[in-house]
C-alpha cells in the first residue's frame, strides 16, 4: 500500500504522545532528525538555567550549595534517569561525561574480577569506548582490548575476560543489541556486562535490572535532551556498589569530602563514582530536561519510535529507488533503535543539501546518512516530508552543488 | 597606625582597579570574601548563556558545532586563560574537571618518565589532588604515593621521582610555594613538576614558561569566575606536548575524531588532552566571564591583594584581640595567595554567624575561617566592614547561638 502524507497526518492524530511536542521549542522550518546526536531544547529550559545563573549563582552564591540542593545534583538527575533505564534510583548517578564514566566502570570492572585480563569489546563500536578502553588497558598494564564481532561474541567470552563493553543500540547502523542475552553470556563466563546506553536512554525501554546489567555509562545531550556537552550518568548495580571502586577518585566521591583529610574513602552508593566538582549549570538544565519524561510510557515510545523508523523506510523504498540507497540498519523494527541509516557513496553531499533544506539528520563517515526519531517531538508527518525533500534532492541532482561537498569540522 | 575606615576608603579611591566591581553582580547586603571558593557572577554571563541556550542550542541545534564555534571551545577557552598564567595560548586547554586532569596529566607524567615509580606531593595539599594520585597509583601498578612536607621536598626528591604535584597556593594555609625554585628542584632530580593552580590562577600573576614548568591544572570557578562547576583548565609545556598521552582517550582527544575509526590517535597539540564532549554551556559561561580580565594588569592584581590581606590581618588585629584567633596564615604577603586564614576552636559557628550577617567567608575543617580577596570585585571598605561585623560577632557572642552550631552539608 502507498503511503500518502494524508495517512501520515492520521497517525500523527492517533497518536498518544502527540501533546509532548509542545514542550519542546522546535524552530520553524526545521525537521529535526537528529535527536540522537543534540536532542532540542526543552522549553522548560531557559528559565530554569536563568534561575540557577540569577539567583542560585548570582544572588546566593556560594550558599547555593546548600539552599538550592547544588550538592544532591549528581543523585537527584540520576534517580531522574533511573526509571528510564530499568534502575533503582540509588542506582544512577550524574557525572562528567560519557567517555569518563567508561573509564571508571571498565577500571572498576578490572578490579572486580581481579586475574582477568581482557576487556572485550566489539570493532565498530562507538569510538570513544574503544579510545577510552585503550587508555585503560596502557595504563594498567598487561590488560588485552579484545574486539570480537558479535557473532565471534559467544567465543570471544573466555575465562580470562573481566568485563565486555557494549553499546545497547550501535551509534551508526542503529542496530539494537539483546542486552538480557548477552548478559547472560558474559555471566556465564564469569565477566562482567557494561551497557553504553547513549543511543537508548530515553529512545527505548531499557532494563537494567531486568537483564542482570553489572554496569552501564550513558549520555545526557541525546535523547534524554540535556543540552550541548551535558553530563553523562553513571550506572552500578547495587550488589556491585560496595566493591566497586573508581580511580578517578576525586573528592566529590569521597564518604566525607568536607573533612579534607589526606586519605580517601569512598562514598556511600553511587556517590563514590563521582570524581570533580559536578557542572552545576549543565546538570541544572538536564535535570530540568527530563521533566518531559514525566508520566512517558516508555512502551508507547517504542511503539512510535518503531513506526517512524518503518514509515521513513517505506517512504524511501516508494519514493527514492534507483538513487542508489542501500538501507544501512536492520529492516526489522524491533531490531533496531530509533534510527534508521541510509548509506550512499556521495552521503555527506547529500546530507548537507537535506540541512540546507531544513531536515536536519547527519552523516557518519564513510558513507552513511544517519536519521533519528525522537517519539517525543518528531512526528509521522514530519517524517514524510522529509523523505520528500530527500526525492526532490536526488531527482533534481542538487546535492551535486558545490557548496555541499565542502567537508566542516563537524560533521 | 590605626587603621580607619576613612582610610579604607581613600585606598579605594586610589584603586586602578575599582571600575572592575561594576563588570560583577554583586548582590545587595553581601560582602563576598568567598571569591577563592565560587567567583561572583559577571554581568556579561547571563545575556551570553540565554543566547548560547535559546539560539545556538535551541533556533541552531546541531549546526552550532560549526556555525557558533562550539567545537573550537576548548581551545579558545583555554586560549584566554593563557596569559592569566603565563603560558602560550597553544598550551592551555579547558576541559572536564581539575581532577579529572589531575588524572591525566599525572598519568601523562609518568608515561613520560618511565622507570620512575614515584609521584611527589605533600600532605595537606587540597584532598582531591591526594585522593586522584592515590587512585591512579593504585591503577597503574606498582607507583607509590610518596608525601612530603615542604622541607623534606628536596630530600624527598630521589630519582625514581616521576612527578611532583604541588598546589601553588594552599587552600587553607593561603601558603604560596615558590613555584621557579621548586620547579627547578624537581628538573634537577628529573622529575617534572605539575602544578595546580586552582588558588592562584586570576588571582596574582603565574609564570608557568618563566618557571620552567612542565604540567599545570585550575579551577575554572574560583578566581575565574565561572560559574558552580565551570571546566577546569590544563597545561602542558610545549616542549612536552609530542610525547604527552592522556590515558583518558576519548573521542574529544582524537586526530581526527570524525572519521570514527576503531584506533585511537591522539589529536596535535593540547587536544590530545580532551577526553569526552565539551560541557558547551559551562564553557560558554566561563568564556564570557574570562572578559572581565582583559586589559587587567596581573601586577597591579597582585598589589592590590596583598594589600587587601595585610589591611584584613591589621584590622583583626586592632579589634579582635583576645577572642582566641590566631592566625593561620603567612603573615608576610609576598608568601601568600589571595586569601588569609584564622583559626579559632569555634570556627564554624563564627562563620555562620558572619554569614548570617552577609559577610560571606567559609569554614574549613577543623578550625579554619577562611577569607578570600578577589581583587577585582573586592574593596577595602569591603574588608573594614567584614573585620567590624567579625569584631561584633566575638564581643557581643552572637555565634553562640545554636543555630550557628548546625553542620550543612556543604561547609
Amino acid at each position: 500500500m502507498t503511503l500518502t502524507r494524508a495517512a501520515c497526518e492520521a497517525l500523527d492524530r492517533e497518536d498518544p504522545l502527540a501533546s509532548r511536542r509542545a514542550l519542546f521549542d522546535l524552530p520553524d522550518g526545521v525537521i529535526y532528525l537528529d535527536g540522537n546526536s543534540l536532542g532540542v531544547l526543552p522549553r522548560n529550559v531557559p528559565a530554569r538555567l536563568e534561575r540557577a545563573v540569577r539567583e542560585e549563582w548570582g544572588r546566593d552564591l556560594i550558599r547555593s550549595w546548600n539552599s538550592a540542593g547544588w550538592i544532591d545534583l549528581p543523585t537527584r538527575v540520576g534517580a531522574r534517569i533511573a526509571p528510564l533505564i530499568g534502575a533503582g534510583a540509588d542506582e544512577v548517578i550524574c557525572a562528567d561525561s560519557t567517555s569518563v564514566n567508561i573509564f571508571k566502570l571498565a577500571a572498576g570492572a578490572l578490579a572486580m574480577r581481579p586475574g582477568r585480563k581482557v576487556i572485550l569489546s566489539e570493532p565498530g563500536n562507538f569510538p570513544t569506548d574503544l579510545y577510552v578502553l585503550e587508555g585503560l588497558a596502557g595504563l594498567a598494564g598487561d590488560v588485552e582490548l579484545r574486539l570480537a564481532t558479535p557473532d565471534e561474541l559467544p567465543s570471544a567470552l573466555t575465562d580470562d575476560v573481566a568485563v565486555m563493553l557494549l553499546t545497547h543500540v550501535h551509534y551508526k547502523s542503529g542496530r539494537l543489541h539483546d542486552m538480557a542475552a548477552l548478559t547472560a553470556k558474559a555471566r556465564e563466563a564469569g565477566a562482567l556486562a557494561l551497557w553504553d546506553l547513549s543511543h537508548s536512554a530515553g529512545a527505548l525501554p531499557v532494563d537494567l535490572n531486568g537483564a542482570g546489567a553489572d554496569l552501564a555509562v550513558g549520555c545526557g545531550y541525546k535523547y534524554l535532551n540535556g543540552g550541548p556537552g551535558a553530563p553523562a550518568f553513571a550506572y552500578v548495580a547495587r550488589r556491585h556498589q560496595a566493591a566497586f571502586r573508581s580511580p578517578l577518585s576525586g573528592w566529590m566521591g569521597h564518604a566525607r569530602p568536607f573533612d579534607f583529610i589526606d586519605a580517601y574513602e569512598p562514598g556511600q552508593g553511587m556517590a563514590r563514582a563521582l570524581c570533580g566538582t559536578p557542572s552545576v549549570l549543565g546538570m541544572t538544565a538536564l535535570e530540568a530536561a527530563l521533566e518531559a519524561f514525566e508520566g512517558v510510557d516508555m512502551g508507547q515510545v517504542r511503539t512510535k519510535s518503531m513506526a517512524l523508523g518503518d514509515v521513513f523506510l517505506q517512504l524511501v523504498d516508494q519514493r527514492c529507488a534507483g538513487h542508489g540507497f542501500t538501507v544501512a540498519c536492520p529492516r526489522g523494527a524491533t531490531l533496531r533503535g530509533s534510527q534508521v541509516g541510509l548509506a550512499h557513496p556521495d552521503g555527506y553531499a547529500i546530507m548537507q543539501a537535506l540541512i540546507a533544506r531544513g531536515v536536519i539528520g547527519d552523516f557518519r563517515a564513510p558513507d552513511i546518512l544517519r536519521f533519528g526519531f525522537t517519539p517525543l517531538y518528531v512526528g509521522f508527518a514530519d517524517v514524510w516530508d522529509a523523505v520528500e525533500h530527500l526525492a526532490q534532492v536526488m531527482a533534481s541532482g542538487q546535492w551535486r552543488e558545490p557548496r555541499f561537498q565542502e567537508k566542516a569540522a563537524v560533521t
